[in-house]
């Protein structure tokens, strides 16, 4: 394996450079942060879970007709990506009141959000990846009414192929983070990732409420089992796609 | 005086019931409260100079055609309203950056913002007022989208009246909250204060960044002779209306 040039390293990911500028290796780590990076820890085998659960869902996406940034999955750690440049939007798709919504509007955990609420939050960890609204987004200049418009319908479509998806698992998506770039002609696709560490996801098997969650919230919430939480989504997948 | 029922007791001000079921008394505090009462203190005179200050923008609006609670000010303390059914939204209209939308976004303090930005805020202390978007307002069931669009188109107008009113007293309207509610036959009302509690109001005259906060900032950021900038905000405003 040739020298690789160190890009980026992230919370979750480091991202290298290869010879082909066409080709960016996204590196999944154990490594597992929340709160903004308040709480910090360590994710047995997240890196692999997570990497083959966004495989699975890139694929899923892509033979739907979605653009996403993945070439291939060559092993455990690594996903190979078309690079692109991140709208600093962190796309965030509800289907059930979960989380900061709950706690910024009373809303009860679980209430079923009609039409689904698509949310846009500022990328800056400086600021704590802020709740933006439209005419926040216009006056920032981040993104065009266009790109605003393009994102919500892409997530909408994406929420709905995840949905009927995950039900196939028995698995409720709750709510799950999109991230968007540019390709250099200018389309924008699917980039990031789609992991239990970016989805609220919920074991339809499961009636109690901490028993019930197989994502990040089992780390955030120090309900335990978090590595086990995670397998078991990847082992849904599987078994489904299989 | 009779006695009266007091109905509620409020960081500024109280309310009172009075014999006639069409009147409140507001009663003007000199409390004063900053980053979701978190901060406490006393500005001396606060309750008459807020009281003067919202019987002259009150009227100045009615005499535009703005409808608001207003009836008359009997005395220096006392604000005789209509009693509404407050609409449980912070109605922020910002027309300079500053304060939370600065540290939200990263603009700069003083960004101007065209079209003005108009925000919305859930009142709710025990939440701390976060900011809502017209999504979550829907999904919270809060106000109807066409009451949602009556609220932004007063808050646009009161805004123009408010920045020429302001301009004529050499004193920049930054950015200002306001609270609306309905009558018994529905009508939407501008209730509450309008002071330099709860505007942003920038001394034309000064281009020290410190020296020029004529209003509540400088209680917030503990800038000193904060009554002097309130009083300051009147005597500007009774000199321009005489
Ligand atoms: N295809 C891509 N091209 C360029 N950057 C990408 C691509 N996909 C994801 N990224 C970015 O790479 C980083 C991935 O690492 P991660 O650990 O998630 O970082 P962060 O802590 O910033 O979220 C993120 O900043 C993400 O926005
Ligand atoms: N005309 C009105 N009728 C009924 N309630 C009103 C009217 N005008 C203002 N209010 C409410 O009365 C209270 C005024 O007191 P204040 O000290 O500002 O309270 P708070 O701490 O809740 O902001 C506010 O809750 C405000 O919403
Ligand atoms: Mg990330
Ligand atoms: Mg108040």
């Amino acid at each position: 394996m040739a020298e690789r040039k160190k890009l980026y390293e992230g919370k979750a990911k480091i991202l290298y450079a290869t010879e082909d500028p066409n080709v960016l290796v996204s590196y999944f780590k154990d490594d597992a942060t929340a709160f903004n990076a308040q709480k910090r820890g360590t994710i047995v085998n997240k890196g692999k879970i997570n990497n083959a659960v966004s495989t699975h869902l890139f694929q899923l996406l892509e033979a739907e007709g979605i653009p996403t940034h993945w070439l291939q999955s060559p092993n455990e750690r690594e996903m190979w990506v078309k690079p692109v440049t991140i709208v600093p939007l962190e796309v965030v798709v509800r289907n059930l009141a979960a989380g900061s919504l709950c706690r910024q509007t009373g809303l009860g955990l679980g209430t079923a959000l009609t039409p689904p609420l698509v949310e846009f939050y500022y990328k800056k960890d400086e600021l704590g990846d802020p709740l933006l609204t439209r005419d926040r987004i216009r006056a920032m200049a981040i993104a065009s009414d266009e790109i605003v418009h393009q994102l919500d319908t892409l997530a909408r479509r994406i929420n709905q192929i995840l949905i009927d998806f995950f039900n196939g698992c028995s698995i409720t998506l709750v709510d799950f983070k999109l991230e968007f770039g540019t390709l250099t002609d200018g389309t924008l696709v699917l980039a990031d990732e789609i992991s239990p560490d970016t989805c609220r996801l919920w074991n339809q098997n499961e009636t109690d409420i901490a028993r019930r969650v197989m994502d990040k919230d089992r780390f955030r919430q120090d309900l335990g089992d978090v590595e086990s939480g995670y397998q078991q989504v990847l082992d849904r997948i599987l078994a489904h796609t299989n």
